[in-house]
Order: structure tokens, then sequence, then C-alpha cells
């Protein structure tokens, strides 16, 4: 399934299209993008030395070590510590659900915000538990919403064009698009400052648009690696990857450059959640990837900017397996595999309690001298 | 790997050696134990019709949902909540460990419980974090621990006997030991009812005792699933497992009764989990069981009382080898995969806070008809 031929090596990503599509970008977004720098690797061997030294065989915390490294590294500090935690959910609808790609129709984004905005779905259960801050961002639901507390209104437009016959956006859509998921993100960090965010999200069609993003990427077939979304049958599910195959080979959107296939193959939610992980870099924040859609978000400002690279994590294994080639696209590995597929940030929500945890063993375990512990024997 | 040659039907294991070995519990234990029922399964339909109707598609949530559905059945309700959750690390020493089968030296046990007890191991961050009460057991250690409110004192003895020579335990050892871990269970619970419970370990040259416990029960070679414990080489690898090997064909365990594996090739620590593990099943308690330690004492609790299944959540899956064995004969699969090999009951811990969600999702998500969303399309 998994024939990467596109993986860039960073300078190369780093050089692509990316100075032109940031002058593009009114002059904020664009001094905000100049503050994205890589994390600093200089505090490895000090992080490595700290967390080896606390009282517990070398390596034995798994995953949650690497996590706890990767978090000085973020914050430039060796006691990293995860006060705010944020949740972002973007909504939007897509012109591709014309071709019958959902098992769901349209007016469930819609429906779905109203239930995030009124607390009844997963994400706020999630986001309760875990002490997670949570906003909506309507970046282009079809239908109207209703103003609410919990709401940032950002509609591009309602909802994407069908890019089974037309390129979803304008590249001016698109580019607001991605402004936009910076300016959400923005507006509450200039609040109170966020330590980590999730990047969720919600549209009916959205994981046949993630899966054109990713193959457009990442070069696989959308034949390889197209999954069932919300529940299509199988015939419903072969019509779906050809919908993606024939837009691919209709636009021919540029693997290099993520504004090109944004723009061509994207969603309002994905530039969105693409914006918001570039800003949050920017700022330092510890980015949650969820699923396949957050995923491909987080695949668009990759391209865009590499270095995000640093600040991200991949919350979860989603059921969608193209999910799979833009993870090993970017050399992720998720932390939980609980068999999801909902999407919204469930999967995000649950991996900060874990990301939040390796923090706190990397600032309060004592280490053998502290506690008087003795070591292996030699 | 997994020739599982034992797997009883519950009907099997249930009439093996039990009613012999309940007979020799005193009466308190006894009686106790005759409270563990089968999980209320009539309610089974209704809390899958609960959870399908939650706005979501339907299995969408994965792991997370089956574990909401277990919840209903141990509560015996279909609005299951997690209020007090607790976690107990039993501690022993290990006679096997003078075959050279462990990279620590024992008195590594002894300064560790001091470690938890002074609230700076892993244990202790990853409980504070998830709002978790911890009781640390001596059930064994070889050296003085002075009180500590934190400690419940049930030491059988100073360690166990070197069981590549004879018996780990006497019967009357063994018996006090699982009933001693019963008590622990059982004083915390009436000082303030548990609704779930980890079960963690600390014992220098445990894995080598869990391993032996697991081969013997299972059916597998020790030359197939012995694992590298705190770290050994490959040399101190072959020789743990042949050390292993040797045991189990010395004192030939009944495969069927966990007592006699407890007695002749268990620790004092793992009889604390198997009696803990018991008591919590009998008083409703969901019990979340860690690493390859915690899973063998989960094992022996299996073999003397089949239900208690019923009662059980693996946290996360080990590095250990034998776990995987252990896990299969009970047909369970571990929550979280993060690597992990430390024990303590850490990988418990984090598992608590996936239980936690899944019982809110239960109770907490809106249905269908409760917001107003459409549901798939025929």
């Amino acid at each position: 399934m998994n024939p990467i031929k596109n993986a860039p090596n960073t300078t190369e990503a780093e050089n692509s299209n990316r100075s032109h599509d940031f002058n593009d970008f009114q002059q904020p977004h664009r001094s905000l993008l100049q503050q994205l720098r890589p994390a600093k690797k200089d505090l490895l061997t000090a992080a490595q030395t700290k967390i080896d030294n606390k009282t517990k065989p070398v390596g034995s915390l798994g995953r949650m070590e690497t996590l706890a490294v990767q978090l000085c590294l973020i914050q430039e500090d060796l006691n990293p510590v995860i006060r705010r935690k944020s949740m972002f959910v973007f909504a939007g609808d897509h012109g591709v659900v014309e071709e019958g790609v959902s098992a769901y129709p349209s007016e469930v984004t819609g429906q779905m915000v109203k239930n995030f905005l009124e607390g009844g779905a997963a994400i706020n259960v999630l986001c309760r538990h875990g002490g997670i801050d949570l906003r909506v961002v309507d970046m282009g639901v079809a239908t109207e919403i209703k103003s609410h507390p919990l709401l940032m209104e950002k509609k591009i437009r309602k909802g994407t064009r069908n890019f089974a016959r037309t390129p979803a956006m304008t590249t001016q859509e698109a580019l607001r698009a991605l402004e936009a998921g910076m300016e959400a993100f923005l507006a509450e960090y200039q609040r109170n400052p966020i330590d980590i965010v999730g990047l969720g999200d919600m549209g009916i069609g959205n994981t046949t648009t993630a899966t054109a993003v990713i193959c457009a990427a990442c070069g696989v077939d959308p034949l390889d690696v197209t999954g069932r979304g919300t529940g299509i049958d199988d015939a419903a599910l072969t019509h779906k990857a050809e919908v993606i195959q024939r837009a691919l080979r209709l636009h021919d959107p540029d693997p290099k450059n993520g504004f090109d296939i944004l723009q061509k193959v994207g969603g309002l939610e994905i530039a969105g959640i693409a914006g918001a992980a570039l800003a949050a870099a920017a700022k330092k924040t510890v980015v949650v990837l969820d699923g396949v859609i957050s995923t491909a978000g987080g695949l668009i400002a990759y391209l865009l900017h590499p270095h995000v690279r640093d600040y991200v994590i991949s919350g979860h294994r989603s059921v969608e397996p193209a999910q799979q080639a833009a993870l090993s696209f970017m050399k992720l590995s998720p932390l939980v595999d609980l068999n999801m597929r909902l999407g919204e940030g469930t999967g995000a929500a649950l991996a900060i309690h874990l990301a939040d945890a390796a923090a706190k063993i990397m600032q309060e375990m004592a280490s053998f001298e502290d506690a008087g512990v003795s070591r292996e024997m030699a």
C-alpha cells in the first residue's frame, strides 16, 4: 500500500514553492510564519540524559519517553509543562458529496456543529473529560450556523466546489482559508497561551477530500488507500476511489506544492487545520493531529513549511488507510490505536492526556540519585 | 509463539480444583468469593442499542464502544460512572534472583517501594495525573519497609524461595498471600467504594516468575516467550528461559490449577494481584491489568474463578512476550500500546483514563433524537 514516491528531504520541500506562497499571505500572517523555527535540537542530549536518569530501566516507558523529550525540545525547557490544552474543530462542507461518496447527507455537517455547540458530541465529552478548551470554527458549512460563544465564524464559502468537476477553491479562497485557520488559533492563543492543541474536523464527505489530498502529496493510488469513511458499502467504496482518481487526473496537482493541492482537491476545514498547525508551531505550541482529515491538514502544513513537523504528534491511528500513507510520509507514528474513525478530534483528545503525562514524567519523576535507588548491575 | 494448549472452556476451568481451593480459605474470604458472579449479560442488547444511537456512525468509536458496553454490564447500569479510581502496587522479592536472571539487584525492590512512598516513581506521577488513589502493599519485600500512610503491611515472608530448587511458597503461604491481596483491596473498598482498580507490581526478578506462571498455565515454551525484563543481554536471556524451563520440569504444576502454579513457581506480589482481582470482581469493581506481572496475577485469578474475566480490562500491551500468551488465553486485548515495560501499574494508570472516558461517552453523549441529527441514508 505504501509506495511513497514523493517524500521530500526537508530542504527540498522547504525551498519548493514555499516562498511564493508565503508572499501571497497578508503581512501579519507572513510575519507569524517567519517565527516558525525548527525545535531546539541542541537540548536533545540533555533531555535524553535526564529521562535516562529517572528511576526506571532505560527506555522502559517507551513512547512516553520520546514524547517527553520532544516536549523539552519544543518548549526549550527540560521541565516541560502543559498548562492550557485546547481543541479546535474545523467544520466545512464538500461539493464532492454530489458524487455520492458519503453515507450521510451534507446537512449533517451543520447539525453536528449545532451538536458541538450544545455539548452533546463525542468531542465535547472527551474535552470535558480531559480538561481541554473546545472551540468550533465554521470554515465553510453549507447551512447557516447561529452565533454561539464556542463558535468562531470564518466561513469562506458555503462548502467547496465539487472537485470532481472543477477546483475545490479559487486561489484566493484557499489563501483566505489558511489565514482563517491561523487567525482562529491566534485569537485563542492571545486570549490565553495554549501549550498543546488538538486539531479536529467535521465535514460530510471529507474522507474523500482528505484521501485526495494525501494521494496527491504522497503519490499513492486512491484505489489502494480509500476507506469507508462514515460507513459506505463495497460498491460505493470503489466509486469513491474512482471519483478521487479521476479528480487527480483532471487537476494534476503539483505533489510538492501544498497550496496547489489544497486549492484543487482540498477542503475548507483542511485548510483551517493546516493554518492552525502553522500558527501553533510558530508559537511553539504542541500540535496533536487526529485522524485522516486532521492528518491531511497537517500534511498540507508540512508541505508549506516542513519545520512544522518538529511540533507535531500523531494522536491516534485511524481506521482510514490513507492516514498511514500521510504519517509515513511525515515519519510520524500514532500514539493511540483504538480502532476509531470518528474524527472531530476525538483521538487527539485522548492523546493530549498522554502528552501531559509525558511532561509530568519529565518534570516530577525522581532520578536514581534523588531516590537513592541502585542502578543496573554492570 | 502462540500454541495455546490449555485454553479451558469456562465450565471446565470453573469445576477443576476450585472448590477444593476455596474451602481452604478463611470464612470471610470464602464468602467474598461467593459474591463473584458473571457480569449482567442481559443488559448487552440495551447497552449496544444505546451506544449505537449516539451521534456518530455506528462503531466509529471502536474499542471505546466495547469498553462502554462492558462497563454497563459490570455496573448493571446503562449509565456507568467512574467515581473513585484506585491503584495498588503489590511488591515482593523473588528467591529465583539467585540464579542471575535480573539486571538489577534484589535490594532495588525495597528501594523502589520507598520511592513509591515518597512519591517519586512513574506510578506516582501517573496516579496524580489521572486522579487515582495509590496504595502500596508489601507482600514480601526482602528488606524492612518503614510504616507509611500509603503502605499496607501484608508481608508473608521476606521474598519467595528460589523456585529453581524448591517450591516458591508453602501452600499455607500461597493461601495467605491470596487472602492478603483480597484484604488489601477490601480494606480500601470499605473505606470508600472503588469503581475501577489498577493492579501494579514491583519485584526484582518478577518477569521470570510471571513468565513461569504463564508458561505453566498456557502451555507455552519459556524459550519462546521469555523477555528481557529490566534489560538483560542475549546470554542472560537464554539462561533465564532455561531456568524457567527447568523449574517447570522440576515442579510440573497442574496447568488447570492456579493455586498449584502460584505455590510452586509464583510470587507473593502475583498472589496479591490475583487476590485483589478476585475481591474487586466480587465487588463489581472494574479491574485493569497492567503488564506481564499483573497479567500473570490476573491469569491466576482467572484459573481460580473464570468469571473474574467479565470484570477485567487489559490496560496495555507490554514489551514482554509472555503477556500476549496470557492475554490470548483469557481472550483479552490491551487498550494502550506504547512500547512500555516498566510495570508498577503505569500502563493500567493510562488505561483508567480511557475507561473513564468510555463511561462518560455512554452517559453524556447525545443520541440522534436528542440532537436532531439525520441518520445514515438507506
